[in-house]
């Protein structure tokens, strides 16, 4: 895209096309990418960061090798959803060590069951910048008659999840993104509005933590005007590679480009 | 990216961050997205085509699954690779059912194999697009004393498969992609120069064949001005999840943006 303005040098020779745009710079200030940089070019989420984690359940997981949980940056243990898409994108335009990414999404998980496993998949990780996915399976085994939990419970939950995380960790940057669905394959009609009641949950949660949202179900309705429901997520829930691939840059745009009221 | 040009609105809204900004159309004259397009803005590699196959080696390969690989669109028989990614952003800027991906490398082949398997994996498969990575095994494996061919061995089959690909399929678009390698794991200097003969074979093959160049080993040279070839790839030869998402970009931004000549 030689018509675009190119602030940065050295991370641009890296990504020349497509998503380098977005990540002018990823890297913190440990990072030699930092040399030069405009203060005003800092304010994004991920500046300083020198480790994430993904968390979540089986949008987050995607098929993730568990026996090389342990490594960081490596494409087995990150699976193939839009964590992974994220994650390699990132590295791509870091260009070096300073970034460590391990994802820790289980599966089937609640948000109860990310509290089980705290402890080990993310306290004890000490992530500088934690995303979260987490919800659909609060709602879905409620419909299906597996879990007796509501949406309050979600919101209480959730909300004691994230308390707890800052407390262990009172540096650390959040991300809560948005659960969503698309009216397909197990999902119909019926889901709603109650699925909005969750949505509107999890993202209380999020202002109430001073957590970035990432708007996924937002991103996805979008989306329908112009793929139908099936194209993104062929049984509603997990996303195909493309609707992977749009959570991906979705992420990508809240972590790593510069907030709006930083941009004056 | 708020603050660069958006002249299409319905893909962008798709893909409002990175890549999208190098996917402005991807479509084909049978998709919707082609409403109201500046015919400048028509020139790109992949306009026109419903159809991708990626070829090659185990690079491509990276893990795809055989037993769905007549599938398209579909994460797991894409692999995890460059050409998995590349495809993933493809597929979600597209946002329609009028592209449709394959991906058949499979480890360990040389230029010949892609040959023997050719009618099968490629021919069969009418691709609008065919992109091909080759050469990395011609090389090593001559080099471990388990194959016999030479660089000229390598440009004579080169050359007789894209004409045998032209001519069963006149009007495909060719992308040939450039065989790279780091120096870390198992390639060392002792691969230069002759390393470098096996790629100039490869762009003489390419420009007599009109074929795209994707330049991977130049940029991978590039990249190493801010991280080390471990980095990118881990034995010097199988790229890592960052090196991948290079190599996305860079095919990417070959296939997707409009060519230098078309910009004035």
């Amino acid at each position: 895209m030689p018509e675009q303005p190119r602030p940065l040098r050295l991370p641009r020779r890296a990504l020349l096309g497509s998503a380098a745009a977005a990540l002018a710079s990823c890297a913190g200030p440990r990072g030699h990418r930092n040399k030069g940089r405009d203060a005003k070019q800092s304010a994004r989420l991920l500046d300083g960061c020198s480790s994430v984690l993904f968390q979540g359940d089986s949008i987050t997981d995607a098929g993730r090798s568990r026996e090389r949980a342990a490594e960081a940056n490596v494409q087995a243990p990150m699976g193939s959803g839009y964590a992974a898409m994220a994650a390699a994108t990132l590295l791509s335009a870091s260009g070096g060590e300073e970034l460590s990414i391990h994802n820790r999404g289980v599966s089937g998980n609640k948000v109860f069951q990310l509290n089980d496993r705290w402890e080990e998949d993310c306290l004890a990780l000490q992530p500088d910048l934690l995303s979260i996915l987490i919800g659909v399976n609060d709602i879905w085994h409620a419909r299906n008659g597996n879990y007796d939990g509501t949406v309050e419970v979600y919101e209480r939950d959730y909300d004691a999840l994230l308390a707890r995380t800052k407390q262990a960790l009172p540096d650390v940057r959040l991300v809560v993104c948005e659960p969503f669905v698309l009216r397909c394959g197990a999902v119909d009609e019926s889901w709603f509005p109650e699925f909005d009641e969750y949505r509107a949950a999890a993202k209380r949660v999020a202002e109430a933590h001073r957590a970035a949202w990432v708007p996924f179900h937002e991103r996805f309705e979008r989306a329908l005007s112009f793929a139908p429901a099936e194209y993104w997520a062929g049984d509603g829930v997990h996303p195909t590679a493309a609707g992977a691939a749009l959570m991906a840059d979705a992420w990508l745009e809240v972590v790593t480009v510069r907030p709006a009221r930083a941009r004056s």
